[in-house]
């Protein structure tokens, strides 16, 4: 192949990795709006935690690579394009979940030149074995950010779902390992929405 | 005041302003997503020219951090919650833009805690000087991605709108600053676009 063909393929090959990850913005997840008029899509959850990290990165347990962890945040869920967001608390979906998100990151990262679709892999890799203290840090950021939205929202995602708070710790069981200090900001904040009624503490049934 | 209470202050700082950006999910933008269903929101615009940025680097004329690019381009559209999105073939709305963003970078940037302000404001005034190599590569993505999106779209807003070759590429007279390769393939797209009709040509009239 000329030169120049194979530089049009490696162009070609980039543009439609970067017109397929489009769909991310079709991807519907549970949390609403900090307003509460709609769910965020998985490409604005992507976007709001990549600008958290910029900003937040001073409360990581261990010193970060903030750029690192930004570019892990950004790509963490291409994966749902294909396996879609699997709720939280929904036990069924989440025993499937790895098994689909496998397949997904080998096609969709598959459509990259091979050095690029190593790199993209590797990342997500990274976030999943959650080992680094970049990849836990954005753990806590992938985690917090639908508390808080949630609180904002004056408990939606949380009543139409009627989540427990002893769901929620399990779920954020790991979360104070990317950061103490926002764990227990967010710690407090679940605390409250037990006492305001949002989330359902012991005692009240199921 | 205590070390402890300037510490919470310095966090509810960051975490008001990263509440307040959650409203860039709700500007929406003219551009369809590639499967022409919906236009798309500021939000899912910057994770996927941020995205973009990842994996186009290698094009930009001069070498650039990569990092700070993608930084950049996360924070370039914050001042659209105040300012809202302007066309960019919008005379009247694109000869007030430049005064309603300043008064929008103050109010929002002013939000964080001194030194971020000053991070994220300047990341902002870099992009909107362009006189960076990483800024020309951010405006270059920035002008680019609609274009994609539309040609995938069978040219949907440039009908909606009756868009003229000439509006595009007088639009797009820095577009090459930042990425000549870029610009060169996107030259043909919009030839081919003119050449199927989506893009008004010379002489189809007003």
């Amino acid at each position: 192949m000329r030169e120049k063909d194979v530089f049009m393929d490696r162009l070609k090959q980039q543009l439609s990795f970067l017109m397929e990850i489009d769909k991310q913005k079709e991807i519907i997840r549970q949390t609403y709006l900090s307003d509460g008029s709609r769910k965020e899509t998985d490409a604005e959850h992507a976007w709001h935690i990549a600008v958290m990290c910029l900003i937040l990165s001073e409360y990581a347990n261990e010193p970060i690579d903030a750029a690192r962890t930004v570019m892990m945040l950004l790509a963490h869920d291409l994966v749902e394009i294909d396996a879609g967001d699997t709720y939280a608390y929904d036990v069924q979906g989440n025993s499937t979940k790895k098994d689909r998100e496998l397949k997904a990151a080998d096609r969709i990262y598959g459509l990259l030149p091979e050095d690029q679709r190593d790199y993209m892999r590797g990342l997500w890799d990274e976030f999943e074995a959650m080992e680094t203290p970049e990849a836990k840090f954005a753990n806590t950021l992938d985690k917090i950010q639908p508390v808080l939205l949630t609180d904002q929202a004056k408990g939606k995602s949380w009543l139409e779902h009627g989540v427990r708070r002893e769901q929620i710790l399990d779920r954020n069981a790991r979360t104070h390992e990317g950061s103490e200090t926002l764990w227990s900001y967010i710690r407090e904040i679940i605390e409250r929405n037990v006492e305001d009624g949002f989330i359902r503490g012991e005692g009240s049934g199921e």
